[in-house]
C-alpha cells in the first residue's frame, strides 16, 4: 500500500506492505487531516519515523474482537496505552508512560491507505456526518477538550492566540460556553472565518494593546513563541492561560510574571472523541471554511509542503 | 532616622526623615527580615530604589485613623491598592495595578527605624508570639497561601524543590495538610532542618531521578531557572507545579511538555497574613531553626552581603 513516511531525514511515499496487527483493528484510510504536529515531525523536531498522520476517517476492513466494527465508518482516539499500568487502569491511557501515538510515536499513522488501532479506540461515525467533517474530529476533539479543564462561564471573557486551524476551532469551542470569546491573530482573512460564527477578530498590534490584562482566560493556540508572551500580557492578574501548541524545544518565558500575577498555565493535548462528534452531527461546529485544499496521497510530499506555506488552513488527504 | 537604602546602583546605610504619612499609621520597627526579593532588588533585578525589606515586626506610633492600634506590636500585608479600582473593590488589592509594595515597589520599605502602612493593612500580634516568630509571618504567610490555590489531601504526594528558607516553610506548610511531602535540594544541614520537623529531605542528584513522574504537586521554591525543569522532571501527568520563585529575567523552559503531560502551572505569590500569625501562635509552624544570624541595622550592608552568601538561612536585622 502507499504510505507518507517520514525516515528522520526525508518524506518519502513509500510502497510498504499493509500493515497487520493480529491483535487490532484493520482500517481503511478514506479520508486523513494533516495537523502542524505532522509539520513538526517533518522538520525532525519529535524524533519520530515512519508513517505520519494521526487525523482521520476510515473504514473497518477486519478485527479480532469486535466484527460489529467491519464495515463501519469509525474515527480514532490516538493514544494506545499499554492497558496495564495504573494510568491505564484508571482509564488514562493518553498519559501511559508506554503508549505509542498514531503516526507521532511508535506507531505507523494515519496518511496511508491502511492503519491499525485497538478497536477500543475507534468510534463509529454517525450516518450524517460527512467525511470531510469526521476529519476533523481529532482537532476537534483537542480543542473542545479545554472545556473540561477550565469551564468558561457565558461572562467569561476569554481570548483565543493564534488564527490557524486549531485555533479558529478553539475559538468556536470556547463561544460554546462564552459570550464573550475573541480570536487574535495576524491574518485578516483567518479572522474573518471566526467573525462568520459570531467571534470577534483582533488583530494583533492593532487595537490589542488596549486589551492588556483583561481577560479571564487566554488560550495559546498559535504554534509560536511569541504567543505565550503575547499570553502573558492579555491575562488578568490570577487569570488562566491555557496553553495548547506544542512547538518542539526550549523557549523563554518570564517566569517572574507567572508569579506576581498568579496565573495559572494548564497544559491541554487531547480531548475525547465522542463529544467532538456529537458536535458535528449536531451543526453546533462548522468546519467547511477551515479546508484549505485536498490531494490525492500520491501527491502526499507536495501537500505537506503546501500546508508547511504560512497561513494554510486544513490540507486534505484522500488515499 | 537610619535606613538601608538601594539607589539603583548601590546599597548604603543613610540617615534619612523620619517617614510621615498623614494618612497612614507610623511603626516603629522592632525587627525586620532579609528575603531573597531583597538581595534581587540590590542585583539592581527589580528597578525599585528607596529603603529595601518588608518582613518585620513593629510597634505602632501614631494612627490617624485607628487610634486603638497605637502602642500594638503588629505585622503587615505589603501590598498597598490604590482602593478604587474593581480590584481594590473586590478585596483584592494584592493584585491593584496601581499597588505600592513596601520596599519592593513605590513604597519606602521595613529595614529602617521607621516605616508606615495604612492603618487596614496592619494586623496586631498575638501576645504569646515573639518578635523572632511574628516576623517571620510574611514568608510564612507566602507559603502557607499555597494551601488557598490547591489543595493538599492527606494522600497527595508534594515535593517541594528548594532547601532554602522558603522552601522549608513551603514544606512545612505542605505537610500540614499531607502526609506524604518531601524537599529536595542540595544541602543536607538544611534539608535536616525540614526532616527535624517530619519531612522527608531528598538530597538532588542522589535518588531523585527515581522519583521521576512521581508527586502529583510539585511546589517549585528554589529561586533558581533549573528549579523549574527539576519540577517538570518530578511532576506527574495532569499534575500541578505551584510555581513560588521570583527571578527576574527571562528563564529557559520546555513548554511542550507542559503540554503533553497537560501539567497545570499555578503562579503564587503573597498570602493573608492572619491565618500566618494564627499558625505561629499555636505552635504548627516553627521558625526558630530558620534563622541564621541577626546584625543590628547599622551593619545592614554588611548582613545584606551575609544573607547573600550561598545557603544562608533567615538574617535578622534590629533597629
Amino acid at each position: 500500500m502507499k504510505a507518507l513516511r517520514f525516515t528522520g531525514k526525508e518524506l518519502a511515499l513509500d510502497e510498504v506492505e499493509k500493515p497487520s496487527q493480529n491483535d487490532e483493528s484493520l482500517v481503511r484510510v478514506v479520508l486523513s487531516g494533516i495537523c502542524n504536529t505532522d509539520l513538526e515531525i517533518v522538520r525532525g523536531y519529535a524524533g519520530f519515523e515512519g508513517t505520519i498522520g494521526h487525523e482521520f476517517v476510515g473504514i473497518v476492513e477486519t478485527s479480532p474482537d469486535a466484527p460489529a466494527l467491519v464495515g463501519k465508518r469509525v474515527v480514532g482516539e490516538i493514544n494506545v496505552g499499554c492497558g496495564r499500568c495504573d494510568l491505564c487502569l484508571a482509564g488514562d491511557s493518553r498519559h501511559c508512560f508506554e503508549r505509542t501515538v498514531l503516526g507521532i510515536k511508535g506507531r505507523d499513522g494515519a496518511h496511508a491507505e491502511f492503519l491499525t488501532l485497538p478497536s477500543r479506540n475507534l468510534i463509529t461515525v454517525p450516518d450524517d456526518v460527512s467525511n470531510t467533517a469526521a476529519v476533523f474530529a481529532e482537532p476537534l476533539a483537542a480543542a473542545y477538550g479545554i472545556s473540561e479543564q477550565v469551564k468558561l462561564g457565558r461572562d467569561t471573557k476569554a481570548a483565543v492566540i493564534g488564527d490557524g486551524k486549531l485555533g479558529i476551532l478553539c475559538a468556536i469551542c470556547a463561544a460554546l460556553d462564552s459570550d464573550n470569546v475573541c480570536l487574535v491573530g495576524k491574518h485578516e482573512s483567518k479572522l474573518a472565518i471566526a467573525e462568520k460564527q459570531g467571534i470577534e477578530g483582533i488583530l494583533l498590534d492593532d487595537k490589542s494593546s488596549n486589551l492588556n490584562k483583561t481577560f479571564d482566560v487566554v488560550i495559546e493556540a498559535s504554534g509560536s513563541e511569541s504567543g505565550f508572551a503575547t499570553a502573558l500580557d492579555l491575562v488578568k492578574p490570577r487569570g488562566k492561560i491555557v496553553l495548547k501548541s506544542t512547538f518542539q524545544g526550549k523557549a523563554v518565558w518570564e517566569a517572574w510574571r507567572v508569579v506576581v500575577d498568579e496565573i495559572t498555565v494548564i497544559g491541554s493535548r487531547c480531548g475525547r472523541m465522542a463529544p467532538a462528534l456529537e458536535l458535528l452531527q449536531e451543526m453546533k461546529v462548522r468546519v467547511d471554511d477551515l479546508i484549505d485544499e485536498e490531494f490525492s496521497l500520491a501527491n502526499g510530499v507536495k501537500a505537506v509542503g503546501y500546508a508547511g506555506r504560512k497561513g494554510t488552513l486544513k490540507v486534505l488527504l484522500r488515499p
